[in-house]
């Protein structure tokens, strides 16, 4: 990550979504952000937007997307538009030299994320999505306790849900189950960071085959509503990966690594349970006492405390690169393009076995 | 379960495999029942384990199984055999009026279940398999909060591991691993858990389609070392559940149960962390808070403490129908033999999907 900019890297939201509330603040708690223009399709959005989350009166606010895109003074923007429109407005930001901040997932495939990437690339711009919890302490924490300190032993299976019960209303109208919005659904949505953990917890190797499981439940135009799959790494076995994402079950944010020496465990590895302070569990050497009458260790609790919410980590990491880029003329970090292309690819594997009946789908 | 008897049940052991020293310990443990006689191939084992063990020297030791089962004061077996003899055995000791407490997997396949529990029902002996954790405390707790309470809602989502990391000796040399003698390997051994957790927690529904994942592995013999599955309720799928055995990871005894409204998790549902105390954790309601910054409520801590291990609690249970039998000629307890077949069926239809290349098997 760079220096703290002097001056603070000006970012543009293009998109009212919820989520773009939470990221809003994370910009403005980043110590080297700020927000400074806000940009929906009608100006009347982005005014509701705007005096809803107490937004300070400097920030311009635009009705249109172009308007944010064309305004000189905004260095980056975050985009939380609907996948479909991802393409076109992100490689529009780009040849704007406009950094991109880009909502999960990235594409509705990777053929389109590479053309974003491309137009980032060409355009000396930084590209980032939105996968939070990639920058929290405690994930950094994990990683020493999976590869440095090589406790748990050869990784050989990885579990991770991302599950949400959604509402009636949710099901019939939200953008999320729109095959001409969110065309990826519950995949797209929630299945990005359980393909996205077992690319982590790998080191971002690929996998060798991907298997959707029969289990896949979609709505009348087709959209995923719910989905599990195999990751798996070598053949046979070496590692496997098991995924579950769903809009039926009740919250659950589940990542499971265990290797031949010992597991990690954590049930809110997206989100965590609370901001400043978050946890994880790990066991190692565990073996059944004498008789098998119990276990000779219990899980071991890893406390990681964080001064700020993972999302204001996030924009604090991209807002660095980006002045990096400005104040030294440096390239934008390939790290997390290329992070965002192998999870998307993972996804259109999975995708792809749904679509041809579960068969296994070889990278 | 029965009164406790006034003369307690004489069991005979069948067999000195390691799982005998624990459950030699329980029959004495529990209230109702003695040890009473230890049979091996070799009068030396037996005596090797009736010295190694601490038994009493009232406890009757042979030379041969048949001894045990020909001894009329025998009124139970427990019989910790490699699979491949439970067929022959248990079929003998129905015959000579024997109870008959059997480790899991009850049989090779369901075919031979079926002619050991014909034996057992045309003889009136009770039958029941070694599934230890279906009597803790703890599972009938967990069974009230599924069931009862229905604080979960509708269960769609079921999870099951049982792993464990096993020496290069072990690979090389436990029955476990012999096609001659417990031929269904892991999945037998171990993931008999996982596909009993299944189907406890569907209240011994069957399903309606099984699938093996691709990430079987075998031995040269062609025994399984590591597999997954998913076991799908409807179809469209209503429920699915995931089940991974491995005798390659760490040791793991996870068991996840996910509703529309809430979650059960716990990670040590085949033997609890310590005897004396064993818990688990629900969530219920879960929402991530105001602009997704957190959850708004934690998972809850529910702790069950036992005065008797869960081991010497199905002594007590089985023990109890035998007394049951022979004091009121009553007749032996269906339950118990249906949930030994509903599980040797579900881990068939595993194998079965193993063997034709993951192919979904319907029920």
């Amino acid at each position: 990550m760079g220096e703290k900019p002097e001056t603070p890297i000006r970012f543009g939201i293009i998109g009212c979504a919820n989520i773009a509330r939470k990221v809003a603040r994370a910009i403005n708690l980043a110590p080297c952000s700020v927000l400074y223009a806000i940009g929906s399709r009608s100006i009347e959005k982005a005014k509701q937007f705007a005096s809803d989350n107490g937004v300070r009166e400097s920030v311009k606010i635009y009705g249109s997307y172009d308007q944010v895109l064309d305004d000189p003074f905004v260095d980056a923007v975050y985009m939380p538009l609907p996948t479909s429109l991802h393409l076109h407005w992100a490689v529009m930001a780009a040849r704007r030299k406009k950094h991109v901040l880009i909502e999960k997932p990235t594409a509705l495939d990777v053929t389109e994320l590479e053309q974003i990437l491309e137009a980032c690339e060409s355009n000396g711009v930084q590209f980032m999505d939105g996968s939070m919890w990639l920058h929290h302490p405690r994930t950094v924490k994990m990683k020493e306790t999976l590869f440095d300190s090589k406790l748990l032993g050869d990784v050989n299976y990885i579990y991770s849900t991302s599950t949400t019960s959604v509402s009636p209303e949710f099901l019939e109208n939200d953008i999320r189950v729109k095959a001409d919005m969110d065309a990826l659904g519950a995949l797209g949505d929630i299945g990005w960071y359980c393909l996205g953990a077992i690319l982590w917890a790998k080191n971002y190797q690929l996998p060798t085959l991907v298997t959707a499981l029969p289990d896949v439940s979609k709505n009348s135009n087709g959209v995923i509503l719910s989905c599990s799959a195999s990751i798996q790494y070598g053949e046979p076995a070496e590692t496997v990966g098991i995924i579950h994402c769903s809009f039926f079950s009740s919250t659950s944010m589940d990542l499971t690594i265990t290797g031949s020496g010992g597991s990690l465990n954590l049930r809110d590895f997206i989100i965590p349970y609370q901001e400043s302070s978050a946890s994880f569990e790990f066991t190692v050497g565990a073996k059944l006492a004498q008789l098998h009458i119990g276990w000779n260790v219990k899980p071991q609790k890893v406390v990681v405390d964080s001064e700020l919410p993972q999302e204001a980590l996030m924009v604090q990491e991209f807002a660095g690169l980006v002045h990096d880029i400005r104040t030294s003329a440096s390239h934008p970090d390939p790290k997390w393009p290329d992070i965002s292309r192998k999870t998307q690819m993972l996804l259109d594997a999975v995708k792809k076995s749904v679509d041809f009946g579960c068969k296994p789908v070889y990278f």
